[in-house]
């Protein structure tokens, strides 16, 4: 019943109405980037924004919902074990390592993964929007600044998310240097009926 | 050369590369949501997680950039008498005016203002992102919680931006109760070539 995403690579599915989507860090200090899309209209869309709005908080964990551009509830956490995730940053892409890691090799990271696993379901780069980065651990400070900083998760740990509406998800293994500890490593992901 | 947008509307104009856009609080303590588009390909828009990433803050001012979801700076902050926005929230809408205020008359809000102004373009509802939401006073406390305070901008402070690539833009007079502290004021702006 455990799916695993490889390291740096990524992977699109459905999740129906009442579904249970549960992300496994295997080996802890891994971060997940997902986003999500109503199956089958694929203009709405997970939106921060929408999420922050309606959540009153940017720190996202057990009872909160994820929202849609559309104002409707897509996901619900029932269960986190590490209640630290992030919903500023877009996913690592060819540019950010251009910008960020201009002596390292060059990889398309979570946005070109999330783009090709996202093409079979005739959706185009620019509909990937900011992403829930699930177990990513990035701290504001009060002066607004942000860091980019070792996930707070261990090998096991989990977050459970149960769907509002039938929905299309693509998530990742990350790829980027500065948010996983320079470590790449696998997540494992369980779709239940449960 | 000051066009003024009245209390509660909203308006979109091209904005030349190298042109600047002043955007004026003529009353003090109004907020202005603002999009932006490459123009004539508006499958490019102003991304608060782009901008989050490249700048390392959520509180952008003077000598930031706003950037697209294409990685592409679209805006340089040149001048801003304020020094707070948000970038964090979508604009107000029928649905949010329902779930904030179900005892207020409902107004399509800032969103609906820009999904009418943009039409003429070609840019669904869909398409509109979280804004650049200026004078907009949004805490974030050490929890994540966040409030919508009423803005710091006084009568005739300003926040001047230069394109940096031909964009479409967006711009209100913010309809949204918390976001001015209840008084539906006008916005007025600038564009120039100096």
């Amino acid at each position: 019943m455990t799916t695993r995403i490889p390291p740096r690579s990524g992977i699109a599915f459905p999740l129906l109405a009442g579904q249970s989507l549960t992300v496994i860090d295997p080996e802890g200090t891994q971060v997940s980037d997902m986003v999500a899309y109503a199956l089958g209209d694929t203009g709405e869309v997970i939106s921060n924004g929408r999420t922050f709005d309606y959540e009153e908080t940017i720190l996202l964990t057990t009872g909160a919902f994820l929202w849609s551009n559309r104002s409707r509830k897509m996901l619900e956490i029932e269960h986190d074990d590490v209640g630290r995730h992030d919903f500023l940053l877009t996913p690592c892409s060819h540019d950010t390592f251009t910008h960020f890691y201009p002596d390292k090799p060059v990889h398309r990271g979570c946005f070109g993964n999330l783009a090709a696993a996202l093409a079979p379901y005739g959706i185009g780069p620019d509909q990937i929007p900011t992403a829930f980065n699930i177990f990513m651990n990035v701290p504001v400070s009060p002066t607004g600044k942000i860091e980019v900083l070792p996930p707070l998760s261990r090998a096991g740990d989990t977050i459970r998310m149960r769907a509002q509406c039938d929905l299309l998800i693509g998530l990742t293994a990350c790829s980027a240097y500065a948010s996983n500890g320079g470590s790449f490593k696998p997540i494992d992901f369980i779709v239940s009926d449960d």
